[in-house]
């Protein structure tokens, strides 16, 4: 981290919380559950973890915030990459706030806060925040109209990084809860994704660049031809915070100080797909024990997510494979309950003895 | 079906319910949402799916009923194929009704009815059931202290199947809701599924013998040898009701009885792991659409679950794929919020135009 450049973002201190003995120690309280040994699969590797995260034998989650960072590209903007005109980043932000969205319509099933934040939408939103105490909130946070065009120079300068970065942890930090589901809204995000994970994982771009919100396969082809130039104009940068200041966006940096902040605080972060992977791995090159408090909702039907979650170890593995990619949080509001029904698993189930079940094996 | 020996159970009508222009409107109303064309995934199937069981543009899903059917196996009793002694199947009921069990602390956690049947355990449980009004309910409808060894004859006589089949059918008569959500407790009934599977499926009872509760190699090669002695003891029989006579169990007849039922009054029948696949192919042997009602709750970790998925086509896609092997309606149970939300997505979801998104494409 070039440390003049970024020195308006105290980046969070995030030490590792891998504990064997309280980890064995969960475990022992799982397989005295009344079940066969490791019946409840998945279901009980997801309650060890939330335990080990929250460093509870009781865990209890509380107040779980959505948080859609919404903002524009410039590289959508001058050379079209999406399916969708840079419109659509505005309109959704107006949709997510008027509760028609995928994860409107799931937060608000789950009783989830649902907080929207233009950290960089190229149209002034002031108008769809008439008060600061409606829900869901708007939180106007505009850094700017978005990002340059990063054919020609960076996505951000390293202030409007910083700036992006400490949006995101100073929206953490005032929020309540202990978990932090991050989403995304920015036509043309999945080209500033496929250019981190392309640079940060060293996999070839077109490994990685997929179809987005929709493009044919001329689009595609049109796609990775015009990353493949960026990743050229770009070709020595290497540290975290340049990539990321390269390619953009500002509401991937912004999920990327969230993430930081919500590991610093112990929250579980549950992770959605393709855009919010590639922000933490960039969090997760500056803190590498982000990644011990993440919870992995889905694998992406986007081909570059594989990569991404590839170079962040085996726990990266998705609860569900749904061929879902929509962003938004989506998916990690859609997994909400399964984490719920972990911990209950832990907390509530009676043990052998408790219940009264012979624990002994008949042969 | 041997009409004279199954009389005392009428068979309900399962008719299809196939209709291709309803399942077009629905997948119109999908693609109209604010989200790029399918990019909500598998979760847009479900909300298909669901649509088309209750034949609803708006589908809600009220009153989800779970209901685990307990009983005790002949072969269990002995010739020990369980790693646990059977007396765990009445110690169980109790901890269902105490509220201690997976399915009971998921079921808790969804708010959802939970009602356990004996409708087979070796044991009188009258003393569990002070009450018939209190939650979660005990339904007292035992058909015998267990089915009978299958290695000597049929572990049911036609007349038990019939009584097994009506006490399923009969009790979801009198629940109310639109969605079921079948367990089932018995140890021993990896057996019973595994001969059955085996038998409709014509597979190799090698193929589908598993660990069940926990056996170890020695206890699965055993176990596999006294499977292929019970087929070769029942090799004639073919016929679907037949085969559930010769290999059990209660209470898998039980669910088989509630599944066409379920299907008949055209409720969504949730289908847990490898036992209940197993009694939902006998349902579907004996009157095929009732797989068109099923939303598959997970690929279990029992190796026989995937043939008798395979055997029911390709709409037995599994939701998740947890490693899971309990059992007790438990997958059927974790899996309700994600039908929930299928459902909320299709009603509450703004389209391109109530939410004015740009639809057309940029390029």
């Amino acid at each position: 981290m070039p440390s003049s450049t970024f020195s308006d973002f105290a980046l969070p201190v995030v030490p590792s919380i891998e504990d064997a003995d309280f980890s064995a120690h969960i475990q022992h309280l799982l397989d005295d559950k009344t079940k066969p040994l490791g019946s409840l699969g998945r279901l009980e590797h997801l309650a060890l973890r939330i335990a080990c995260i929250l460093g509870s034998t009781r865990p209890v989650l509380y107040a779980p915030q959505v948080v859609v960072f919404a903002a524009d590209h410039g590289l959508a903007m001058h050379h079209g990459v999406s399916a969708f005109p840079v419109d659509v980043t505005w309109q959704m932000v107006a949709n997510f706030l008027a509760g028609g969205a995928a994860v409107s319509v799931l937060a608000r099933q789950h009783g989830m806060a649902l907080h929207v934040v233009d950290c960089g939408v190229a149209r002034d939103l002031a108008y769809l925040a008439p008060s600061q105490d409606t829900a869901p909130r708007l939180w106007l946070r505009k850094i700017a109209l978005g990002t340059h065009d990063c054919t020609q120079g960076p996505a951000m300068t390293p202030a409007m990084c910083a700036a992006a970065l400490r949006t995101g942890a100073e929206l953490v930090q005032q929020l309540p809860g202990n978990v932090l589901l991050p989403g995304e809204m920015g036509i043309g995000n999945t080209s500033s994704a496929a250019l981190l994970v392309s640079r940060l994982c060293e996999v070839d771009i077109a490994t990685v660049t997929g179809a987005g919100t929709g493009l044919d396969a001329q689009g595609v082809q049109r796609k990775t031809a015009i990353l493949q130039q960026v990743l050229q104009r770009h070709a020595s940068v290497r540290e975290p915070l340049d990539v990321l200041c390269a390619f953009g966006g500002l509401e991937i940096a912004a999920m990327t100080g969230a993430m930081l902040e919500a590991a610093q605080q112990r929250r579980i972060i549950v992770v959605d797909g393709f855009i919010a992977t590639a922000a933490l791995l960039v969090a997760c090159r500056l803190r590498p024990a982000v990644v011990q408090r993440c919870v992995f909702a889905h694998q992406s039907a986007e081909g570059g997510h594989r990569y991404a979650l590839q170079a962040l170890g085996a726990a990266a593995l998705p609860l569900l494979d749904w061929e879902m990619r929509l962003g938004e949080g989506s998916g990690a509001a859609l997994v909400w309950p399964l984490l719920q029904s972990a911990t209950t698993i832990l907390r509530d189930m009676a043990s052998f003895g408790s219940a009264g079940v012979d624990a002994r094996k008949a042969c």
